[in-house]
């Protein structure tokens, strides 16, 4: 055994010579610093416009372009470095100027340099103890970002959970006990039928975790919606009592602010007055307009949030922060812990010689949870609160940008009336084919064929990409979002253009 | 406006001169690079030994040691290297040899570069679309790890989630959907009253995870496990008798495969013929113990892994991969995403032009989801299974190194008869002035204090780092665990002369 174990070692500390084996530190260094200059390579090519934002390939294709497998052999540092190229090579180009397809799009150098760090300081959130620094950097930025939403001192709770529907299953976990403590012990049998509302344009994270949590998606009332996508409060209430009459007890409405598709801002102070009246949790899912929060020229679309129990608010999205960052933020002290904890004495030692409400790990659901702090943090410090104000009303002014170059302009209708709230700015191009097309239902059966044919064509050609999707009635339409800092006039302009050239003939 | 944006554009675009500013390049490649060489100097001296594992400081007195409020103006980039400097100052080396105290320690370089890419390429798991080779490198190694775990053909389901707490949520999920699927739409009250199952020892997740999907902690039903930690499979059967009886339906069991505390192996055979005869989910919970289905001198311990429904298995623990990095393994195909989606059609067009199999993001709790492949399936290239291999025997003959140095030693007690069947090794240390005690609750209460205190000086002294926890009627006993590929037998020695030199005059 003990010959075996030598072999091992000989083995494991040769056959890459890096660190932890003795004299690794020159090769170590040298290696890491072979992969940094590749990523730095990539980094500058992401940002140069000449650049394709993807080289696309099928999956199929993708398969067989390199050697995926996994082997029980090792590998050469020199077959990593290789691997490393070309995992790059086939990847998104996020941080590129003309990519528009998601929500969370850029890359921040301040916010890639710190999750380098985060990397390397490779720990988790638990307790204090394995995590000091982070752990009070998260205490420091809840206090912030609740500061900003207004609650008195910035008193209440949090935490970074990994992502956004996770951070809404949070709240409505939260709402549940905190009308029903008993059921954490008991489970929903012990409970009345709960129902929660929210908008029919809400995201489908509401329901995800309704289904999760047992509370079933059937008991998720979807509310109507106006034009702009934002829900009227009027049936809200009206759906409220229908609910109360039929003996089930409503205790959860999300309000969104900033949805996905429309960027609308549900209105929050009528929704406030309602929750109050019939005394339900008020969640605000500011995922993607949360961050309005830190403009002091587009804060007013969420007048109101203060009143809310919880907000979910995510940093990676229009702040642009490295993904995953997505907190949960809580009026109510003491709730969370209350709610979640099990108390589990191997990683919560009650004695310790330290101030234990550092260790927040058992007010979360996960055990072990990612660092996502540092880059947020770090951003916050290099931009100030004034930079990220800058640099989301920027993202706002192209929007408006852009909705005030197709609104009147031939080939294009807009989903819905009016300047959008947000950077969502929703449209249909029609081809000059189908542009004066009489029959209604045949245009609207070729107009829903033209936004996947034009987005396939960006991915081949790899200029740009930018999503569509239907909604209710509504045949396949582009939904352009800014939330990339690297954007400018130019690059609208470029989408328009690249549209139009890509879409013409159809 | 336009001023006022021409004014931000400006600010934003010089105040660091970072990328996206125009020739940022140099810049962007300087900063990055500083950042770098701070993080290249933490590595190299997290593995020497003369460096201490952790400069402790009390909360309140780290809050004063920097300055870490947010600002509403920008730092300059000297100041964020400062604050990078100050971060990894404060951190814990969870890298260093000598650091013990998790079930995930150490640091992988080729891991550590892996996720460096992933922070790079930052993207989402959602869809083929938006992250085209992390989710086949996804598909590839899941796969792969279920044909380790003995599945045909390596068939079957699986994701990467946030950690073993939200793993094992997802199999409660799943075997709570397979036999009740109208609990997805008509939540719990439309079922009968749930039990699960699982042995004192198990980890508080599962309890924590019944809380969260409505079922409730009380539905968690504790079986007895023997005096070395597993499972007494009778004890499981009489209990699931008992619940039946009382017309409760049994729907899930976890059995562990490496307990958090003594790293004991239930007995899954036996529990996986209980679970067949009582037609009963079987879900195996090797968060900490799946690793060694990679070693054939360990694997039998996770005999009948194969009969199991789904397993949790994380190799950011025992496999040294960087956090976070969890798996769920399914048994049955499709069944995630029946559960979980819900077909947001602005998320998961139906239209597109590629394979739409690749578009896994709905059969997630999550929306986005981190990338958290990549690290585990560059350090599988680089050592190969072989590899993996040779790392976890090395942990485990250290751990049987320090269980024969102390088994028979004066002063130490071991908390279990016979060799541990993970690298989790619990023992009293007694110091001389209580080794003699003949008032045996006298005697019970100062050895209760014995760790924390040693444990403390440990810390403040910042030369390693080990855990301790009571365990039922058991006071506070060391619990050494050894995932750190950079420990050696003399880290061991070192250890123990620690705890003797500390604890001596207790």
């Amino acid at each position: 055994n003990n010959v075996k174990l030598f072999i091992c070692l000989i083995f494991l500390h040769t056959f890459l010579h890096l660190l932890p084996a003795t004299d690794g530190d020159t090769k170590t260094m040298t290696f890491l610093q072979e992969v940094v200059d590749i990523l730095l390579a990539y980094i500058v090519e992401s940002f140069d416009r000449e650049t394709k934002v993807i080289d696309f390939h099928y999956p199929n294709e993708l398969l067989q372009m390199n050697n995926w497998e996994l082997q029980d052999e090792p590998a050469t540092l020199d077959d990593i470095l290789i691997s490393c190229r070309a995992t790059l090579k086939y990847a998104i180009k996020t941080a590129h100027p003309r990519y528009f397809n998601q929500l969370s799009t850029g890359l921040d150098m301040v916010g890639l340099a710190a999750d380098w760090l985060t990397s390397t300081a490779n720990t988790n959130m638990f307790t204090y103890e394995v995590a000091p620094v982070f752990v009070l950097l998260e205490y420091v930025t809840l206090k912030k970002m609740r500061e900003i939403i207004g609650w008195t001192d910035g008193r209440g709770d949090g935490i970074f959970s990994p992502g956004g529907a996770i951070s809404n299953m949070y709240a409505m976990l939260l709402a549940r006990f905190k009308m029903f403590p008993e059921v954490k012990e008991k489970g929903m049998s012990s409970v009345p039928r709960l129902v929660a509302f929210t908008s029919e344009h809400s995201h489908f994270s509401i329901k995800k975790g309704a289904a999760a949590l047992g509370i079933g998606t059937e008991s998720v009332i979807c509310i109507k919606a106006d034009e702009s996508g934002k829900l009227i409060p009027a049936d809200l209430e009206r759906r409220i009592l229908e609910a109360k009459q039929k003996g089930f007890v409503p205790f959860f409405v999300s309000a969104t602010a900033g949805t996905t598709v429309y960027g609308a801002f549900d209105p929050l102070i009528a929704i406030s007055d309602i929750c109050k009246k019939y005394n339900i949790w008020m969640h605000v899912d500011g995922a993607w307009g949360g961050s309005l929060l830190m403009s002091r020229r587009h804060r007013w679309k969420l007048d109101g949030v203060e009143r809310a129990n919880s907000v979910t608010w995510n940093p990676h999205k229009m702040m642009s922060v490295p993904l995953q960052c997505s907190a949960l933020l809580v009026r109510e002290e003491g709730l969370m812990q209350n709610c979640n904890q099990m108390h589990a004495c191997y990683l919560f030692q009650q004695d310790k010689h330290y101030d234990l409400s550092y260790d927040t790990g058992d007010k979360a659901l996960q055990c072990g949870r990612h660092v996502d702090i540092f880059k947020l943090w770090l951003m916050w410090r290099a931009k100030g609160t004034i930079g990220f104000e800058a640099q989301i009303d920027k993202c706002l002014e192209l929007s408006e940008y852009l909705y005030n170059k197709i609104k009147d302009r031939e080939g294009y209708e807009m989903v819905f009336d009016g300047k959008p709230q947000h950077t969502n700015v929703c449209f249909w191009y029609l081809p000059p084919g189908i542009r004066y097309m009489e029959d209604k239902e045949e245009r609207k059966k070729h107009l829903h064929k033209v936004a996947p044919v034009i987005k396939a064509r960006m991915m081949e050609y790899g200029t740009t990409m930018v999503s569509y999707q239907p909604q209710g009635d509504k045949v396949n339409f582009f939904r352009m979002v800014i939330s990339n800092p690297a954007a400018t006039f130019e690059d609208i302009d470029f989408l328009i253009e690249e549209i139009e050239r890509l879409g013409q003939d159809l």
